[in-house]
């Protein structure tokens, strides 16, 4: 059988789709208040996860948008925990600006020496991460343990990321995790409470790249 | 500055963060009516997501388990949608098997193919998995119009995957994609209504493979 020959056209086209999910996502949202800057990522995000209340735990520091906007259009390194982050990341839309996609989990010194010190990769990686990414944009869709380090790391007095875009996930340390992000004076996005993910994460750095295409 | 010297070691170790996370998961999920056999599976989506009531739509095909880790156990072709569920399955846990992971959407073939028939990749993608991948997972956790068309081809009488996992999210034909798998007496993991998402695909591959391990 000749699958090739039996197409029957589907109406369905992906960017009529997206149009009419975020017509419904305006109309079911109710109440909120996040500023129009930055309700496109809580959109963005309640369209990658179809979870209101995913969306409407979203918090922002109040530079996050202009912070990320600008690390996008300064060609500023991205940097992720996972590669599910990395992958969902759109290229296409950040390699204009000469920005590059970066997790350190798999890189062959951060392995060895999390090895030798007998702690898990996502910490040796933030460490290498935060050395080499200064004025970028982190972004966390897993593991609380890089997202405490990375704060630790700032505490410290490291380079400064461009802004922190953290969704750890879970049940433990997670939503602790977020708390002391929320407490730092530096732009990040983060959410109240345990859910996230590497979906959410991808979402906010596609609707900041998104953003960074439109401003002038 | 050296942050290696620095290092203050944390508590917190993956493999007890887990074993927490699924006691606590075991504390929370209430009165439900899933066996000891799908429950593993429910558990780990609970796990990715922290979402009880998205662990909860999970719907099952009687022979799904036993239809996974068969495919698994007999190194069958997985077939996702996207590259985020292909990177987020556990491939040292699948190889020792011979299973292999392929996403079609990137193809130089069917994007080619796509670009003259005017459809979406996604679709030519599944035409090319179902035609080699037969008896083998195919893991959609993103796109409904990919899982659309594997149910078109499985009515017309396309080879049979071993185990469809189908998590297409969002609020516009997702649901809907879903309730169509549903109605195939063929085994599949899946959910009721808008929720899903590449990480639900993933725990749900992995939650599998770790079953085929301990299974004789």
């Amino acid at each position: 059988m000749d699958f090739k020959t039996e197409f029957k056209p589907y109406t369905i086209q992906p960017q009529k789709i997206e149009g009419r999910s975020f017509e419904i996502i305006d109309e079911e949202i109710g109440s909120h208040s996040y500023t129009a800057e930055q309700y496109p990522i809580v959109q963005r995000v309640i369209h990658s996860s179809a979870d209101f209340e995913l969306g409407k735990s979203l918090r922002f520091h109040l530079d996050a948008i202009q912070a990320g906007i600008h690390a996008i259009k300064t060609g500023k390194k991205i940097v992720t925990d996972i590669k599910m982050v990395s992958v969902g990341i759109n290229k296409r839309r950040i390699e204009k600006f000469g920005c590059t996609i970066h997790e350190y989990i798999t890189d062959e010194e951060v392995v060895k020496e999390a090895r030798a010190l007998n702690v898990t990769r996502s910490i040796i990686a933030m460490r290498k991460g935060i050395k080499e990414a200064e004025g970028g944009i982190f972004a966390i869709g897993n593991a609380p343990t890089a997202l405490l380090e990375l704060i630790r790391l700032i505490k410290q007095g490291a380079p400064k990321p461009g802004l922190i875009i953290g969704f750890p996930v879970g049940f433990v340390s997670a939503t602790e995790s977020k708390e002391e992000l929320m407490k730092l004076d530096i732009p990040f996005i983060t959410n109240k409470g345990r859910k996230g993910g590497s979906t959410v994460a991808v979402a906010a750095v596609n609707a900041i790249a998104i953003m960074a295409e439109r401003v002038e």
